[in-house]
């Protein structure tokens, strides 16, 4: 009695599964009621399993920061020599963006509702974007964009790679997409509107 | 016994004592170590004094914010019609930058080294910054620039606001200047950016 066509398209691991429970408690509960033990039952596993992936409950938010910030770094370092700043950010959102799988869209939603009813993920997830325009600024800097070009750039990446992840995560037509195509528009979107500032 | 032309250019008050206090116990021994009772001590005050300005340690760092905020939507809501959107940003920077005197001046180099030191204070100035932009986007958008030009806009606002800052408070020869000068200055060197954006 297998029913055919009803494969699920991912099957996520513990750490993936911590994360989701993690968000799904924040958003159900909130962040300060919710506990470690409770994050680890939700997701089938152990507290010490937990704490093999994350420090606390906060990290798990955050968890893939690092490894973002890394990848729009080395899409930005690897650009072609010529690349002008946006062309070596778009580089970068491309590398970070087909990184992202369907776990990644799937969290989304769950991840804006638990940030949103929480201060303290508010503010971690500032710091998420801080850390993330830092990473993009310090890649266009050694690849000799002046200052304030670079500071802008990377802020523009940021702003890029958040919109076009929404615009990505938010609706279930683009289940089948990748998100490189979300970012690269909205980065288009934000340099086509660097013209009416005025 | 008078020593004429020793007279200090402004007397701080309790409220300034405490969060020039507090910025510099946060640098000298690290925010985790330092208590509401040493800020207060620090500062000639008593902890009761300290309540009546601030909720916790913490809001002490960044408790100008919701007056920053509201300074910087008024100024864009009161710009000219025809103003563009980086006119109106400019109108928001200097009603904020003429809000800010000699103690706001004395602060930055304080502050920044108290937020280099703390993990915690960084999310809390994170998203500090965060805030900032929104309630510059929000002004834009109720001027009716489209989005994602306000968006645009609103994080321009918050560079330059942070970099004419940043320039202004950590240079001694500017300690007769205005902020406006500075907060201004750096939106033009950012307007002058879009275009090297590529």
């Amino acid at each position: 009695m297998q029913a055919s066509g009803l494969v699920p398209r991912w099957e996520p691991g513990a750490r993936e599964r911590l994360v989701i429970a993690a968000a799904d408690l924040f958003t159900e509960q909130g962040y300060d009621a919710t506990t470690v033990a409770q994050i680890a039952e939700r997701a089938g596993t152990t507290k010490s399993t937990f704490f093999r992936y994350f420090p606390d409950k906060r990290e798990v938010l955050v968890a893939g920061q690092e490894t973002l910030s890394r990848l729009l770094a080395e899409g930005i370092a690897e650009a072609p020599q010529g690349a002008s700043p946006l062309e070596a950010v778009a580089a970068g959102l491309e590398r970070a963006s087909d990184a992202m799988g369907p776990m990644n869209r799937e969290l989304g939603p769950r991840l804006k509702a638990a940030v949103a009813a929480s201060a303290e993920l508010q503010e971690r997830d500032a710091l998420k974007s801080v850390g993330l325009a830092a990473a993009m600024t310090t890649a266009l800097l050694a690849r000799g964009v002046p200052d304030p070009t670079a500071h802008l750039a990377g802020e523009l990446g940021v702003l890029a790679f958040k919109r076009g992840y929404a615009e990505w995560s938010e609706d279930e037509r683009h289940a089948e997409d990748g998100l490189a195509r979300f970012t690269l528009a909205a980065l288009n979107e934000l340099r086509a509107a660097t013209v009416s500032l005025g």
